[in-house]
């Protein structure tokens, strides 16, 4: 079979430009969460196939990338479909690839809680890996960052993460974005108030989750299209134009909606945005977001998106999952999280030309070429005694086009050039 | 189907403590490479099936993890098998985990040379997965960690790869080690010398691989079992009885060797020897072993390996394979690596109980339950400060059994408490 160069559909080889950036920003995101108290963590990037099909995932369970079995479990299986008549695919498979950090930190969890500490305060980063169709930006593997603080039933949660997070957007140069906050809770009794059954919530929030594209008038035509009372849709989106996005929004449906809220709900958002708003230290809003859905269904409490105009989209969000780690264990466990759109974040910064923060100086060794064994030596002592200093020094074999090879060490970066010859050391 | 809590078999969960020293290492690793005019680069996890498969891998092609296909090229491939009386396996799967980052690093050579340094001096760290059966202290998951000069035809890339990795491995606290160096031509040349055909030199150094275990004594009878005539036995065994681990034994067998050695060989080998030796910023030794045989075919000149007494064998190696990048490209490029054995230097170092240097305080705060609002800002604001000063703040609420949560916070490398009650703030 002949050699392939390029890399499996969709996924990609990462040039040294943009490892720097990658580099750099990781070591940002293990500073900061750091500071906060968070402890590294890793999950094997394959997990068991039961796990990855349990439902948690959402839509993204579709995309596993699935690892087929091995030695007799793989010949039996094959056999098996050889005399099915309606052959089962799935007995071919014993595992897949992640496709989120939010499962397996979960069974890492239940798995180890006896160790960890709690509340357990976790910064996870690895790749994830999704069979979406490729298109521009979008690639099957990708870099996920969440941070997750598990056993903490209080907003103390919420805030500790959007605080170290608007933190860390700072220290990388990023400003003027916004925090948008919600609570499944309120979504929900802003859709009971209203009139829905509680079996159209999923649908309705689909639609409602279009607000920012279509307005209210495209969210009032696609709920009447599908079928929902003109009663429910008029009060539900009345709502919707009467609420700020501040805490005097929250406290606007608090009291509205009365007792289709649960007691507490609006009060936690409007400290959550108070304290987050407080102690901030990069220039961003903080802001009650009535129509923000997050997709998973997993979340049961505040949930939070960073917005980016910049983007035109989300870099990141989360939120409360209190029931997950639960499936694993039998017991529910309070559990929080953030997850930064890791690739996101380096493409904005690429774009930007972003220059990593460095103190080194680069200089580069150009040695003619046969340099005698002993002369050498003296060379690679000073290299020696610079690198020492902390200074970056490559060492390469002067090439016949000189100018053109500095050209080329300039554009990685080397400022200063030794020129070591033959007869002249 | 029910959720499992172990990690799949073979693989595990990186609990904090071992991260810490993971994150330090790799934070070492960056660091010190870099000085030495490495770049950081990245190649998927996932490879095509034919780059696996291309026998660039040695026996590590078998312990691929593939792949299924995904949507109708599945559905295709389950059909024909249904169909064939000899189900063919391999039509399932069009891509695998890779197993090493050596192959993958020159596919990406292949790909991206335009953009790249000549020469280009990579670092690569990331998994590989090989399903081996499982055993105590070796996984199916592991991180590799690959240095590796592209396009630089001289020893000046030995020195370098040499150098840079024992000024890390002396970073990181690791003393008394020793590099063996060899040439795979030097192997070739003495098998050559003492009769032995070419056909037999890769059946000849698995048994002298083994000197290290059996000996001089069980080398000669397992090498007179395999049928090889006594002349040539005893010619070759009496190199290695007569032949010293430095200079002077390479210079020994450059004199008995004669014309069976490539002119050149011997002289690079002392130079490699001697230029380490004399830039070395840690306590180590460099010797010649003519029995390093390292197991990979691709290697066409130096290898060398580090062992370590308290390891008991290599935690890293490398060598030159001047052939492989012309497998994807058409047009052999030098290229030179090393690998360092990243998980075993982990392990050793977490048996030593290895503590990581930092300058950082570890503050916990313990915040009584209910705390109101305007108080915990207060708390927040203090935390603040203290973070922007570097120090490591925890936020916690402050549990009935506090001694028991002081207790374990202090596991968690905590060292100073400070106590926020409601009614004393």
């Amino acid at each position: 079979m002949a050699m392939k160069k390029k890399p499996v559909t969709g996924m990609k080889d990462i040039l040294p430009r943009e490892m720097e950036i990658r580099d750099y920003v990781i070591g940002q995101i293990k500073e900061t969460y750091r500071t906060f108290g968070f402890s590294s963590m890793e999950t094997p990037c394959v997990e068991h196939i039961e796990n990855l099909s349990s439902n948690q995932g959402g839509e993204n369970e579709k995309l596993i990338f699935k690892i087929l079995k091995r030695g007799d479990k793989l010949s039996s299986a094959v056999s098996r479909i050889s005399e099915a008549t309606v052959p089962d695919v799935s007995t071919l498979t014993d595992s897949g690839l992640r496709y989120d950090l939010t499962l397996p930190l979960s069974r890492y969890y239940a798995n180890n809680a006896n160790e960890l500490g709690s509340p357990f305060k976790a910064l996870q980063m690895g790749n994830v890996w999704r069979a979406d169709r490729p298109q521009r930006g979008r690639y099957r593997q990708f870099m996920q960052c969440d941070i997750d603080i598990l056993g903490e039933p209080t907003i103390l949660a919420e805030i500790e993460l959007i605080t170290a997070t608007t933190t860390l957007l700072g220290k990388i140069g990023f400003e003027k974005f916004t925090i948008r906050l919600n609570n499944r809770k309120m979504l929900k009794a802003m859709a009971a108030y209203s009139g829905f059954g509680e079996a159209d919530y999923d649908s309705v929030f689909i639609t409602l989750d279009k607000m920012d594209k279509i307005g209210l008038e495209g969210v009032n035509s696609e709920l009447i299209e599908q079928g929902y009372s003109e009663e429910s849709v008029d009060k539900y989106l009345d709502l919707f134009d009467k609420v700020t996005p501040d805490a005097e929004g929250v406290r606007y449906l608090k009291d509205t909606l009365g007792e289709y809220l649960e007691p507490g709900i609006a009060e936690d958002l409007e400290t959550i945005i108070s304290s987050v708003d407080s102690v901030k230290s990069a220039d961003f809003k903080i802001a009650f977001d009535p129509t923000l859905v997050r997709g998973m269904s997993y979340y049961t409490g505040p949930i939070f998106e960073i917005s980016m105009d910049e983007y035109g989209g989300s870099v990141g969000g989360g939120g409360r999952y209190d029931e997950m780690i639960g499936k694993f264990t039998g017991q529910s466990t309070p559990a929080c999280g953030f997850s930064i759109g890791f690739e996101r974040i380096v493409m904005l910064l690429l774009e930007r030309d972003y220059q990593v923060p460095t103190s080194k100086n680069k200089v580069c060794y150009l040695v003619e070429k046969n340099m005698p064994s002993e002369k050498m030596l003296e060379i690679l002592k000073k290299a020696k005694e610079e690198r020492e200093q902390g200074t970056i020094v490559n060492i390469a074999i002067m090439k016949k086009n000189k100018k053109f090879q500095k050209e080329q060490m300039e554009k990685e970066g080397y400022t200063e050039f030794v020129d070591f010859f033959v007869n002249k050391l």
